[in-house]
């Protein structure tokens, strides 16, 4: 089982790294990133650097599709080299998941209409413009396509697809070897649960964390 | 303020992203990937690789240190120009701080004898025989040493750390930002939640999983 994950510039370190460490976990596969050119691909930050192993071209059809999101997305919306390829493979493959907005290249290309997905919780109204019907779920099943929500939603996305391609006792034995029992300090990773001033900083601030203007 | 994530071979991706995403992202920060090298460092399954952006030396007194695990940990016990480095970055820096078995580098560099911490749960007796003493919690802070469990548990560290720097305000943001609102499909992250024979399991194999044999 080839499972790639896309990488572009200013794309989101941890949409990709939770996948990468709970799918990447899957017995007899092998995870490959994969962008337009091999190399380093710096994240939204700049201070972060992954590594593109094979051009997209190189890896026409793999298994599993991961797309991640980031403020870069917004950069992917009209590439048609990176659109195009998601299409492809999505024919070819058998999973086509995206963490984050990275389901906004989804539903770019075409993927996501008419069927429910999420997103990022700043970036849902957006994704309802594609055409796709937004759930208030973390993560979202419609057929061969899996959509998480913001950033960190990556692990519990990689741990459910984990669970559906080889079963229970793998993905338990994935978290316990990440150890993934979440204890936040917080309890503020959603909007309905974080104090109100907290969620309209955030708001004000969308455009530089998705790396778009506010939405219309 | 400047947080350094060291990378070595074999190092745990998430280890190093889970920080990176929280620590990273506190107001007027500046995260740099150090190594003995720079370029890039392949994590533990040779998959995937992080840029390290500066040497050890080029970076020699940042704010925070963050040393991440991962199965690459063994092959860095005695390597002393690493060692070498945490010692003096700690001497000179604010937080010392770990994520997995990234505590075992910072007890055979001799900063945690007698102290309070802890280490992915596989490793919790290797590290009491390095004189630390070993706790039951996922994130332990005593003094200026902050260490974290397994793997994912650095997303956990990093939220509690930003909230130890910037404030509950801070990183709540960051805790929103990341929409860090964890729903594992399994509860089984933790030994003691796991099935037994999934312990078991990850138990038999954990000289794969740390890149060590058994304990003795």
């Amino acid at each position: 089982m080839q499972i790639a994950i896309v990488l572009f510039d200013g794309f989101t370190a941890l949409d990709a790294v939770g996948p990468y460490e709970t799918l990447g976990r899957l017995p007899d596969s092998e995870t490959v990133f994969v962008a337009e050119r091999t190399g380093p691909v710096r994240t939204d930050n700049a201070h972060l650097a992954l590594t593109a192993d094979r051009t997209l071209a190189e890896v026409p059809s793999p298994d599993v599709v991961v797309v991640p999101g980031g403020p870069g997305q917004t950069g992917q919306m009209d590439n048609e080299a990176l659109l195009g390829w998601i299409r492809a493979a999505d024919a070819a493959g058998t999973w086509t998941v995206s963490v984050c907005t990275g389901s906004l290249l989804l539903a770019a290309a075409g993927l996501l209409e008419g069927r429910r997905a999420t997103s990022h919780w700043l970036a849902l109204d957006e994704l309802k413009r594609f055409g796709a019907e937004p759930t208030g779920e973390r993560v979202v099943t419609d057929g061969k396509y899996v959509t998480a929500a913001g950033v960190s939603s990556g692990i519990d996305m990689g741990l459910t697809l984990v669970g559906r391609i080889a079963g229970d006792f793998v993905a338990q034995a994935v978290q316990l070897g990440i150890e993934y029992d979440p204890q936040p300090p917080y309890d503020a990773g959603a909007p309905q649960k974080a104090p109100a001033d907290v969620v309209e900083l955030m708001r004000s601030r969308s455009r530089f964390i998705l790396g778009r203007e506010e939405p219309r």
